[in-house]
């Protein structure tokens, strides 16, 4: 119960509401994870604040005006509503060069749709002690970095940089012409200890439900597994993530020669 | 809030209340958690209870009527609630016995003291896949085979044993005399990699703040670190019990000669 309130008043201190006070936050760069606009609102002020928001790439959802009226905290959000991020999103050229300056290869964890904020947090506070430099997550469905995650991370969040992009698929396109090869995590494939995962690295892990998405899945150089040997289907989201992280480790600090 | 919900309505399930109903429960042989007696209760029928308790090795806590009052469902509660087991405790012998059973070396994990639910939920999935015969855990302090224990589990419960236990240092030692070597895990220690943690094994995972205890520690053979290469303390316990496990797995199949 406490949690769930501490998590209610940071979902709230991130909301944003009213028309210009919408606008000023776009204007002066702060990021907004998601956007509201109320069903059927399409006057001036509002085309403004959509222009806004496709310039920035924001996602932007239509609702009606009973939900509207829900998730406001005053009550006067005039059709408009803003999720500012709890924390600043780095740009995906932040992590590669967190890898030059420590004289790394560049070791990525790449989320398709990762939708619970408790295995991002995990996940986040994973990279940052397996070393990676950077974690990427998808604009859409996925969710941002909310109070939530910023507390399951335990800190990392302040460390470990998390950038968020468009489309995971065409980020995988132009990071391979940085030379980093990417692995996805798929449960039918080599198991990850026949795998060479040495060098730079992209790790691609799958959301919840349905695993790595088929378009993601074929922009990678390779696919690895964690060998199953029980009754049911699959591991925790955070969990495979921390094993097939940790395997990285492994091989990057040469213990296991194959 | 749904989830909230959901588990409230697990736990009422939980719930016995009242002299005869709980004192047939130990008498019927249910497995009961935990038992609540309200402060200053000293009647003949509650020392019945309590003798009975004392005989299953339950786990008894004096409570205040007012908490008393609130915990009851139904208001009538007489003095005597107590907490049904969700699931069905296995005992350790069980567990030894499932190894036997597949041919293979036990690998047993031992919590000491973890206390939330996803964790406990989420190891006991990841020991299912990981091929790990059974998990042991404490009576005291820990969490029990709650609702949310079975449902983050993914139905790993319904297959991988699980055993309580009233002191993890001796059942630690008594398993010593089976031939099982206990590995702690230990930030300190050496790493994984260069550990030998093949032939049978017992896994010892400590709580979310502390680590493992002193006293189990020191029952333990030998100690193994998961390399931490980051900027904070520690990963999370279900994240670090996968870590661990995995290169256990790892090393049980032979990929890395060392």
């Amino acid at each position: 119960m406490e949690n769930r309130s501490r998590e209610t008043v940071g979902e709230d201190a991130r909301i944003i509401e009213g028309r210009n006070a919408v606008l000023e936050a776009f204007r002066a760069g702060k990021t907004i994870d998601r956007l509201l606009i109320q069903d059927g609102c399409q006057d001036g002020p509002i085309q403004t604040i959509r222009r806004e928001a496709r310039k920035h790439d924001t996602v932007t959802d239509f609702v009606g005006k009973e939900r509207m009226d829900q998730i406001s905290p005053t009550g006067k959000h005039q059709g408009v509503i803003a999720y500012k991020a709890a924390y600043e999103y780095a740009a995906v050229e932040d992590i590669l060069a967190a890898a030059r300056a420590k004289g790394e290869a560049p070791f990525l964890v790449l989320l398709d749709d990762i939708e619970d904020p408790h295995n991002l947090g995990a996940i986040i506070r994973t990279a940052n002690l397996a070393g990676a430099h950077g974690v990427i997550i998808p604009k859409r469905r996925a969710v941002g970095l909310t109070a939530t995650v910023a507390r399951t991370s335990a800190g990392a969040l302040n460390y470990t940089p998390v950038a968020r992009v468009t489309n995971l698929g065409n980020t995988i396109e132009e990071l391979k012409k940085e030379g980093i090869w990417f692995v996805c995590a798929d449960m039918n494939a080599e198991p990850m200890y026949r795998q060479d995962l040495t060098g730079p690295i992209g790790l691609v892990i799958g959301n919840e439900g349905e695993g790595v998405s088929r378009l993601v899945r074929e922009k990678c150089d390779f696919a690895a597994a964690i060998p199953m040997r029980g009754d049911i289907d699959s591991l925790n989201a955070s969990v495979a993530a921390g094993v097939l992280m940790y395997e990285i480790v492994r091989q990057r600090l040469g213990a296991g020669e194959h």
